[in-house]
């Protein structure tokens, strides 16, 4: 265990000049793994130290390939990183600053892959000696499934990922991880940290507690009067997929970015209560309007898509 | 136009002995052509008649060689049919037992596919000459497309079928019923009307709710804020794919199956509030729990489709 640098045998061979040179991910799971896995297919770091706690999954994850070393002392694990990224589950991102700050050198950048930004960089700019190097990241991608086993190269492949530096960022950090990014197949969009969680409590959150909802809903009416559950037909259970995603993922989701999700929740609400009038109403026309206009909102975000 | 069955050319070579005679399908769109297609290829009637206004319609399901002929004359389309089958929009259907009854032989078995069952029942028992010979239908089966160039054989295959028959139905007429959606692949279920809009409000059309209910309330935030609706990931797309469905379709069925409906929104609206409630309050440990629940009753649910 604890293997040093010097224990990670020769160095790989690049497919392009790399990016970075040693990359520290802290916590190989799906996202983090998947960026080691991404990264190192494109040749766009020499080195990849996984960092953590959990022994077993970096085992498993050196068995894999998908990292050079694998290291569980922190001061060890992120000493020569030129980068090191945060991705472990996001409630505990907000609590490695204090740890691994210190210990980075003062040069190394500093990113996190966490799917909510405003406690994080807040965490970040409080307890990072060079706050200047850490620019908040939100790779918006992901499946149900999580684990480093589960991670594969592409999935950041045309998707969006989110940078949300603020006036204390230095440029170089933001610009080199966004071409780390770009590298990997991703968008790169950047914003303030408030409004990528308002904008992921409404597209993201919002879906996930509705499907949370309603799963739980027709569990209910089919403990009272039983046999609902098993009619239920494909689309249902398509809808459902994302309600098993990980419980205690999506406590932390909701704990950290309550605000602007319980915003969300409402207008979902308020929205809801105005179908249920219509519907109790009678109102044919309003509902057939909310229909189509529904249903071309949806064809204009598949459109806006390709 | 108007062929009578004279003109409708040679009998088709049946694979097995047919069920029926002469089917007749009102209405030849996805449902409707699908159990054209399916019975069609199974043998399982000996000539399909295409009814309905809708000539061109009519024409390309007649061109696609979904049904053998196409009839726009109520009378003719009924006279010789063993088995007439109504499947346009659910509706119509309400209206079309005063028109159609008194037109059919007594020994005519009359069904339907409308995936609501108490206004249509009660409409047949109250205006049908002979209300014994009517069974209504609901094959839990579909797709966001429709016509019958959208139709296809095997949809039915490993679905449910709903039937719901009443006290004043004949055996006969449920039991060969029966046999034909079991030999196009379906499971048959026999219940009460009401049961089966109960557990389709809750099962089918709130989840549709749910889904025009999250693209609207993101359509309006992105109105508002502006670049919202851009960052929706895969899952958000996928969950809002039953928010293409025909407007006029889900507008009839809100509706006709308004009581079951309203109880089932009332139902998920509560345990949104307890979701919101344990977000506002910061209860994780509540929020886990639930969503662990959540996540082991999908689990079950898709074990139960095995």
């Amino acid at each position: 265990m604890n293997r040093s640098g010097a224990d990670c045998g020769p160095p790989r061979k690049q497919v392009a000049e790399p990016l970075f040179e040693t990359m520290t991910v802290v916590g190989v799971g799906l996202i983090g793994g998947s960026l080691a896995r991404a990264a190192r297919e494109r040749g766009l770091v020499s080195k990849i130290v996984g960092l953590g706690r959990g022994e077993k999954n970096l085992r498993k994850a050196l068995d894999l390939g998908v990292i050079d070393c694998m290291e569980t002392d922190w001061a060890k694990g992120v000493r020569d990183a030129e980068l090191v990224v945060l991705a472990t589950p996001v409630e505990s991102i907000v609590e490695l600053f204090a740890k691994i700050g210190p210990l980075c050198g003062e040069e190394t950048i500093l990113t996190d892959v966490g799917s909510v930004k405003g406690p994080i960089v807040e965490a970040a700019e409080r307890a990072l000696p060079s706050p200047g190097r850490f620019v908040g990241g939100h790779p918006v991608a992901g499946t149900e499934h999580s684990g480093a086993e589960a991670g594969f190269a592409s999935l950041f492949m045309e998707r969006t990922t989110i940078l949300t530096p603020t006036e204390r960022t230095d440029p170089e950090p933001l610009e080199r991880l966004r071409a780390l990014w770009e590298a990997v197949g991703s968008r790169v969009v950047v914003m303030g940290a408030e409004r990528h969680d308002r904008i992921m409590g409404f597209v993201s959150h919002l879906p996930h507690i509705v499907a949370y909802t309603l799963v739980h809903t027709i569990y209910t009416e089919d403990e009272r009067e039983g046999e609902v559950a098993k009619f239920s037909a494909g689309g249902f259970l398509d809808f459902t997929r994302i309600a098993s995603s990980h419980p205690e993922m999506w406590r932390d989701i909701c704990l950290m970015n309550r605000g602007a999700l319980l915003e969300a929740v409402e207008a979902f609400a308020r929205t809801l209560d105005g179908f249920k009038a219509m519907i109790s109403a009678g109102d044919g026309k309003g509902l057939e309007e909310h229909f189509d206009r529904c249903r071309r909102t949806r064809a204009a975000l598949l459109e806006g898509k390709k």
